[in-house]
């Protein structure tokens, strides 16, 4: 046992500004050549939202929309001055999102797809340009499936892909990064029925090895440099086609929104 | 930059079954060598929380216990025949809390150490004998400390420790591994003030590397696997003291309890 290889983080360097249209998967494996890197079987690819949404499209020019009565008022309460969000953000949030979760002292939603976080994901760090915006992806789950079948085609490797984006939580300060897209290996691991060390079963034990995954890609993703991609080499994990939105508590088993 | 080493999640095997006053750092030096691993400054060493609670006599037998009214009536109430709790149980999960934050379908407590989470971190599994539990550690940074003084002393290297549980979370399904006990590492990466890639500035941007990092361990301590020790390698990372409970979001900013 001692002779596992061990798990590694491996950074993509090199990574251009992505643009609207542009082709992801070429982009990676060029990016990972120069980094002296290739991939392998079994490697899992977390891919950060932002490049996703760049990629996609999914940018909106803050000086196009024109907020409704509703975002004015939110806006209006959010706080004062240079803290007061801008009434147009606001308007793309709800436009994005299901329904309001809390309204103050930070605009928690759930989105279109179901997941809870603030703002809907709409952000406007590591966008060039000053009033582009960033939304999450239609669907996170069908833009890891594509860049995973692409990657395969091109690579002739199966490799699984994992899109993360950074989420609060309730009951803990700071923010980690989790799953909100995933395809080729299962988000949620289930030991229920399993035994542990000691030969007892193991109760309410599910894992959620998509999250997991995306907070230890996080740690070789600083924030400050231009680093989207990282590779997680050596993890053993089922493949499956389970969606990343499956790590979503359903609503009427959730006890806190 | 392409030649910055890789982050590595090293497990420590040969790790035996952790017996009250045992003395860790020892135990972890030899269980590393037996793994081909000896520790190097600014390693991360995250340890499972069970392997503290063992060492430090937290383990209490349930037939010592004589169950109040208040927790025969939750486990009661807690469901039927083998779904339903055990009194003795629920008696030590209110010992061990501040106040019941939900009790139905799980019972989620503040801890005294202020811990949101199921059962006040009390655990059956990975614990030989039918009728020991396992509670959370005193004062899991206090554990820290000493254990990264102690190894301090005997390899002569500094090393961060961060003492590991596994946590559920609302909206989310799945457990995560989150960090109640750190020294040496900041739990917080605080980026309020730091710009992106792009220049703009990061707002409301806190990390909790802590969190993160333990999360990156769960992925080498596999549940069925008796490795309670993982060292996360080549990780950068700001020297502190300051407490994992430093994570705890202060209740009135809480807006979920």
């Amino acid at each position: 046992m001692s002779n596992t290889r061990p798990i590694q983080l491996l950074p993509i360097f090199h990574i251009p500004e992505i643009r609207p249209g542009d082709d992801l998967p070429r982009i990676l494996i060029a990016a990972a050549k120069k980094s002296d890197l290739s991939f392998r079987p079994n490697d899992i690819l977390v891919l950060a939202q932002k490049i996703i949404s760049k990629s996609e499209n999914r940018l909106i020019d803050l000086t196009t929309i024109t907020p409704s009565k509703r975002a004015i008022d939110l806006a209006a309460a959010s706080g004062h001055d240079r803290n007061r969000k801008d009434p147009r953000l606001v308007e793309i949030i709800l436009r994005e999102s299901r329904r309001i979760v809390r309204e103050h002292p930070v605009l928690i939603v759930e989105t279109h797809h179901g997941f809870v976080c603030a703002n809907a994901g709409v952000d406007q760090s590591n966008i060039p340009g000053e009033n582009l915006v960033s939304l999450l992806p239609h669907n996170p789950d069908a833009s890891a499936r594509k860049i995973a079948q692409a990657l395969r085609k091109l690579t002739r490797k199966k490799i699984a892909v994992i899109i993360s984006d950074t989420f609060g939580r309730p009951w803990r300060l700071g923010l980690t990064n989790v799953a909100i897209g995933a395809y080729g290996i299962a988000p949620l691991q289930d030991l229920r029925g399993s035994r542990d060390a000691h030969g007892k079963a193991l109760h309410a034990t599910v894992i959620a090895t998509a999250d997991e995954l995306a907070s230890a890609a996080a740690l070789a993703m600083p924030k400050s440099a231009a680093i989207p991609a990282v590779i997680i080499r050596n993890f053993a994990f089922a493949s499956s086609t389970a969606p990343a939105t499956s790590i979503i508590r359903p609503p009427n088993a959730d006890l806190f929104r």
